[in-house]
């Protein structure tokens, strides 16, 4: 029987609480008056203005700049308002096989500060390292809130790891990160986030923050809503994020929202078989992608120590380079036809170190893409370029909070609870 | 900026319609009191005697035999109600490549009436040939109805064609179906569904009709809807069917949803590359699974003539039919640990002709996946054979049919709009 019970019955008093999520994301696009928050929401001017009148006291907007704005049309001035200084930030880190990077993003996606470091985390023993990454992403995200000036609430923060995370927040599997299968990266945050976790009222910028919003997730998937949400790809609502950096993954986005698959691990791009009798990789298998098209299998093959040096060996034309990064495009071609024909997208953003090497990579593989994905029959597949680079994991998951927060503000920030 | 705008406001007028839908979902899974679906629903008692009055008035639902029933807890006896005779069928329909086939369900997914035989739908002038396949299953689909005893409403028709169709009911690629890209299907069934479809109140059973719910897709998506609708699968809620008959192809359920793609053509399994340099496909392609796995390539390969010839030499032992499906058994498990590994689902149903071959495929196809799949790691890929057989996308049909008309009653059936 088609029963989906996964609807709850509606009730009256969810209304307001999700209407008011529905004019802060407006708000979050950009400055705009009541007439337009009306127009854009399907709420009446009234309802709006209750609205407003609330985040302003909350310090969540304020009047824009300029004092009240003529509208094109005759009638009375508009007055915009925007999000004002006291509307919840962000905090993005991205725990990197082998560096660990943070930011501080507002509403708008504007990214207010950032950090990259180089930090090996497959040395050492896992939980200690894990510790020690997070111990330190913390002091490096709250270094970063102390720089910024405009200094609004924490929504929360948002962490991306090189590796499949359960909903609980629980490394599931990490190939690139030896030992780190079964680590409960939520529990180490919560462990040291007490300044901005513990749901106390510290002094200063976190001062009245209530419910922090921490998520946990597969940095090609925090990548593909960073590339989504703060990419200049126009319009893109349907694609996969196909990246590398040591492993090599893809993140899918389809109608806009992430698709993660049962449990969280969809896109587990490195370890499709390209050849079924092809070289034996590290994860018991022939013939997989990483082993053509991995960072490892580059470097190695081209005789390089890093991706810089192998680009400069391809714009130098030698032959080697050219033939290692043709044979990984070929088997990115067979993996990606097979990533458009199990999953339907029409198009892939090449990211991570895919993004510098695009130009040798593309050719061989958009020849493969043409014979095996069978949508290019009726439809060809768009190769894009990603743009927000080694951002888009950080950004991505700085957005997810973003996205928590301001659907549900009255859940998030009692002092909008009307 | 993670704006989600699909979600518009949520207002008073609509809830009624939706908790109306949740009530009617409830009684389709069996009998039950006003009590049990109060506490099902989460709505008041009050509501849900509104609401039965309505449906039971419009002949939807009606008291169950044996008047009222003592419940196990004291206090006044409860009266369980069920789906009576007004309740709405709905009709399903498969244009198979080589069969028609077509059956009427009732809202508790109970096949009232079912048939099919053999007829090729590859020969002749395409835009003809749909033509009479569909008259031929309007025809057979009113023969049916006419057989039912219990004539309710018709909530709709679902027709499952073996390709790719877009949202508006237009075949998008059917490679089993030459000359069948572009056909109109849904423009089709309209020409022909006069006595159901057209709006009017014709005489007879489908008197009081009004919005008449056409439904057509893929028949490996509405066949993994048929096994997660009406399968005995209890609780599988996550799963791809990989099923052949013709052609070889895959229906993804995430979460007891279908998932199919950006443009529906998700789980294009057959045209997947098993090898790379392997023999060319009618595709244009090389080494596409289906040249190891499809009905021609095993019965080419076994030297016989059907999928029961198939059967008996490798019941018999004879080694060129063990050699062939355990060929294709490997081709399975390379093609199914993809799918695993991209969609990330943690069973797989065999169906179609595999079904019935299971058990020469299981051995070869387990052995790959063991070793391609990465969530092996932590979670082996269950292996399971299809319930419903051939009927699984017909019956899926015409399940979304029922699952689209009894989500929203209200707008389908006037008569309960109160």
């Amino acid at each position: 029987v088609p029963l989906d019970l996964a609807d709850g019955p509606a009730r009256q008093g969810s209304l307001r609480r999700h209407n008011l999520g529905l004019v802060l994301r407006e708000l979050a696009a950009g400055p705009c008056t009541r007439a337009d928050l009306a127009r854009r929401t399907g709420l009446t001017k009234a309802t709006i203005s209750g609205f407003v009148e609330t985040l302003a006291s909350a310090g969540f907007v304020e009047q824009a700049p300029g004092g009240p704005v003529a509208r094109g049309a005759p009638g009375r001035p508009a007055n915009p308002v925007r999000l004002g200084p006291g509307a919840p930030v962000a905090l993005g880190v991205e725990i990197g096989v082998d560096f660990l990077s943070a930011c501080v993003v507002a509403p708008t996606g504007e990214v207010l500060a950032r950090h990259r470091h180089a930090r090996d985390h497959r040395k050492g023993e896992p939980q200690g390292r894990l510790a020690q990454a997070v111990a330190e992403a913390v002091a490096l995200v709250a270094a970063l809130r102390g720089r910024v000036g405009r200094l609004g609430r924490v929504a929360g923060v948002g962490v991306a790891v090189p590796g499949v995370v359960g909903p609980e927040g629980r490394v599931r599997s990490a190939p690139n990160l030896p030992g780190w299968n079964g680590l409960d990266v939520r529990a180490e945050l919560a462990r040291h986030l007490g300044p901005f976790g513990d749901g106390r009222a510290p002094a200063g910028p976190v001062a009245g923050r209530d419910r922090f919003v921490v998520e946990v997730g597969n940095e090609a998937d925090l990548g593909a809503l960073g590339e989504l949400w703060y990419g200049d790809h126009s319009g893109l609502r349907d694609f996969a994020l196909v990246s590398a950096e040591v492993g090599v993954g893809a993140g899918i986005v389809v109608g806009g929202r992430l698709f993660s698959g049962a449990t969280g691990a969809a896109g587990e791009l490195g370890h499709l078989t390209i050849d079924p009798d092809g070289p034996l990789c590290g994860c018991g298998s022939r013939g997989c992608l990483e082993r053509y098209a991995g960072q490892e299998a580059l470097l190695k093959g081209a005789g390089v120590h890093d991706v810089a040096g192998l680009r400069d060996a391809a714009d130098r034309g030698e032959p080697r380079a050219l033939a290692v990064l043709s044979r990984a495009g070929s088997g990115l071609g067979v993996a990606s036809a097979a990533l458009v024909n199990l999953v339907d997208v029409p198009a892939l953003v090449l990211g991570g170190i895919y993004a510098e090497l695009a130009p040798y990579l593309v050719p061989a593989l958009s020849a493969e893409l043409r014979v095996r994905a069978v949508r290019h029959l009726w439809d060809p597949v768009r190769l894009l370029v990603a743009d927000l680079g080694p951002e888009a994991a950080m950004r991505g998951a700085a957005g997810v909070v973003l996205q928590r927060a301001l659907s549900d503000p009255a859940t998030h920030f009692p002092e909008v609870a009307g």
